[in-house]
């Protein structure tokens, strides 16, 4: 079976629209595969594709069957294996309305072309050799990218950091396997080496690499798929007013240019160069109606998916705090809690503030100095850091509905998320696929140092490590299945 | 002042967008100017610019004023005055995610570009004479195209055909200038043409051509922006039913390809090539309250602006059909009316509905043969033209329910449209402006003929003969001011 038939791609020639849905000033719509210049050619009215260099631009017309004109098309020429896809590729860029881009696939198709499925070019690029299976990934990644963050760690993987890493440790696990069976060669006489040292130290640092990767997840996740932030308070402290302030700048900034779709980026903005993920929540108070409850509820569990809770105050209402405090802080251990004293604008005595945090405080053993900026101070923040374990409150005084404060809020909730700072050559994981076959890997390698410590024979030592070898496989595309692969270009756009 | 000047264009260098706005596989960033090269070699590692020839494409790294790689790119360069604008450009064909289009914009914006205006790619091919002004607004048209009709008149007209027909009359009109001036040339001598035959032969035609521009705005204006087309009827009629019926086919047309927005054709549906607006109203009943009331005008005026109105009747109830005569062909007048009989599906007997269009008939002078289809029948269809001038009559039957015999009405429809039929070549006026003035120069060289006819001097005539170049140099640009220029281009897209 070669690798065609193995990832169900026939030698079709494939077209589809590769710019964005709907009308714009142009559109480029790509053709590949072994048929891409005979059948462009068939519709072509201009310099034969045949004379054209590769990498090279023509102004002619796109026509139909009967051979009216479709559209005046500008026609790239990218001639294998010089292009993306590694195949023949002709790239047609044309007047940007939804009907002549219709008209043109319409055309292509009916001289021969077949409509992509979904990443089918990157798919190509994959099975061509062009690039391996976590660059192709990291492709829709930089695509999907919102961030700076989440930009630099794909075009990082996309360029192949990843890969390079991700080779270095197939190398040493070679050459484990290398030191093993030289073991096993001289197993009929019964020898182990005399010395596992350089084995075992072989082995630790595999370990180390692989584990440095695999919990480099939980900041890449959050950097790729944005940091999880829950607005939590009780009804009217002001968390929808928060958002709206949160969210403004950025909205501002996204739409400037171009016309993103709100919908996408209703609860997510940037901040930092990282995406955070903001999640309000129905106000909290105490209520016998059932469906109230139930929507209190939900809000307790959008609390359980955050890494961030912001906690508004009203700090009109100083015994809210306490009021509110024993719920929340159950259900924060372990998250970065933010209390956030909104509604500054109204309170100038800070004193019955302070009080209650102090009561509170003592009660969940947080350290008793508080610092709260008033007004004329600009939000002075002060780290409350609990004694009890992973849990730290940070406090900052704010007014939502003025605006002020906000940036030091900003600043603040970046600082908590300490995400790591990413450069161009960063590598971080973020792809769930790649953690799951990293912790397959680190629990092989670990069982191969176990076996080595208990003086486990060479042969077991090899299923293990070539266990190892096997999932670091996966996630570069050499061992893999029609299966994953389905998967895995099933999320990518058409025409990429 | 140069025409730089004139048109209130600097010597900038400008960037943009020029694919569809969100997000996809690829997206393209025009930069076109003066400073194109060097300011894109400030941003890009790769082959320099300067060493590309015109028209080849190059794959390289786009970076920030830093280094910091922004995007792997593929860099087309043109070069003066082989472009579309005539000037340099390069264009840089990104990855598709709004982040890195922002950033590629950013960067070059920081490098020295300045962000395009809307429609400002067009206005500097027009400003360098690379199209007249009419071929630059057909640019837009041809964009906004959502029929094969209006992408065959927007294509003929961007690709020059309506330009040298004007350039024709342009002559006419010089040549009609040139015998006028002979005449001024002897006027000292007091001589007149002894025989203006030439003349007014000349000025005859030149007024049946402007004449035939001018009189195809009206199907021009409906292929370009759609034939509306009025639903109305009393209550529970089946409207709705009917007019989702009617859409339904084309919306999965549009969006199989492609995610079209769903609001935008929210009305409008092609048949037969041709855009037709449906204009759903509020069902009509006699009613006392006020707000219903105000439903029902409304309805009544979006009537008014129809060109073909289709008449629901539920035929379970004939009775409906004399109530509703006397309203809707008062306002049908001028109209192409067709009455369409639903829910055939219940009705067996259709003789209380031929009496009751028999009554309808006379009283309004319709020909008393109606042939209505019934269920075993495919809809056959009977005009039934009134004597009443300029309206007729149709009747079909279908149910929109089921779906029956929609076929047929959307072939009547067309049918009744009379639009006529576009081929490549096509010369129809589709643009409010152009029809503004050429209804002008019609006026001008009406005045002019009647001069001749009565006798009138040659400086006269000779105003009049200017004034009607004038009125065309409108539409071709030669003649124009930077605030009808600025009126065209801002309904353009950015990046066009």
């Amino acid at each position: 079976m070669n690798i065609t038939e193995l990832t169900g791609l026939t030698g079709d020639t494939i077209c589809a629209v590769s710019t964005p849905p709907g009308r714009g000033g142009i559109a480029v719509v790509r053709v590949s595969g072994p048929q891409a210049l005979d059948i462009v050619q068939r519709r072509w009215q201009g310099k034969p594709l045949a004379d054209m260099a590769t990498h090279t631009v023509h102004l002619g017309h796109l026509t139909d069957a009967t051979g009216d004109v479709v559209d005046q098309a500008v026609l790239t020429v990218f001639k294998a294996p010089n292009s993306f896809t590694g195949e023949d590729v002709v790239e047609l860029a044309c007047h940007g309305s939804t009907w002549i881009q219709q008209q043109v696939i319409q055309t292509l198709i009916d001289a021969g072309c077949r409509l992509a499925t979904a990443g089918e070019f990157t798919r190509r690029a994959f099975v061509g050799g062009r690039m391996d299976l976590s660059q192709a990934e990291a492709v829709a990644d930089v695509i999907e990218a919102q961030s700076r963050a989440a930009h630099r760690v794909a075009m990082s993987q996309m360029r192949g950091r990843y890969s390079d890493e991700l080779k270095g440790l197939r190398d040493k696990l070679l050459h484990f396997v290398a030191l093993i069976e030289l073991e096993l060669d001289f197993s009929e006489e019964d020898v182990t080496f005399a010395d596992r040292s350089e084995v075992t130290a072989l082995a630790n640092d595999i370990h180390a690499l692989i584990s440095r990767l695999a919990d480099s997840y939980s900041d890449g996740n959050a950097i790729r798929n944005g940091m999880p932030v829950a607005i939590v308070g009780q009804t009217n402290a002001g968390k929808s007013t928060l958002l709206n302030a949160l969210l403004r700048d950025d909205r501002a900034l996204v739409s400037d240019i171009h016309g993103t779709t709100r919908d996408t980026i209703e609860d997510t903005v940037v901040m930092g160069g990282t995406l955070f993920r903001f999640i309000d929540t129905a106000g909290i108070r105490q209520s016998s109606d059932t469906v109230e409850q139930m929507g209190i509820e939900r809000s307790w569990q959008a609390l359980d998916k955050a890494t961030i809770v912001l906690w508004v105050i009203d700090s009109t209402r100083p015994d809210d705090i306490a009021t509110m405090a024993h719920d929340i802080l159950a259900r924060c251990e372990g998250k970065r809690l933010i209390a956030v004293l909104n509604k500054t604008d109204k309170v100038d005595d800070y004193s019955e503030l302070e009080n209650q945090l102090h009561k509170v405080g003592p009660r969940l053993g947080v350290a008793t100095q508080t610092a709260i900026s008033n007004k004329q101070e600009s939000a002075a923040q002060t780290a409350i850091n609990t004694k009890r374990e992973n849990t730290a409150i940070q406090v900052t005084a704010i007014s939502a509905k003025r605006e002020s404060d906000i940036e030091a809020l900003r600043d603040l909730i970046v600082q908590t998320a300490a995400l790591p700072d990413v450069d161009s050559d960063a590598v971080i994981v973020t792809n769930a696929r790649h953690y799951q076959a990293l912790t397959r890997a680190r629990d092989a390698i670990a069982r191969a140092i176990d076996g080595l410590n208990s003086g486990l024979s060479g042969d077991l030592l090899d299923q293990d490590i070539r266990e190892c070898l096997h999932w670091l496989g996966e996630i570069t595309g050499e061992i893999t299945t029609d299966n994953i692969l389905g998967e895995i270009f099933a999320h990518f756009c058409v025409g990429k």
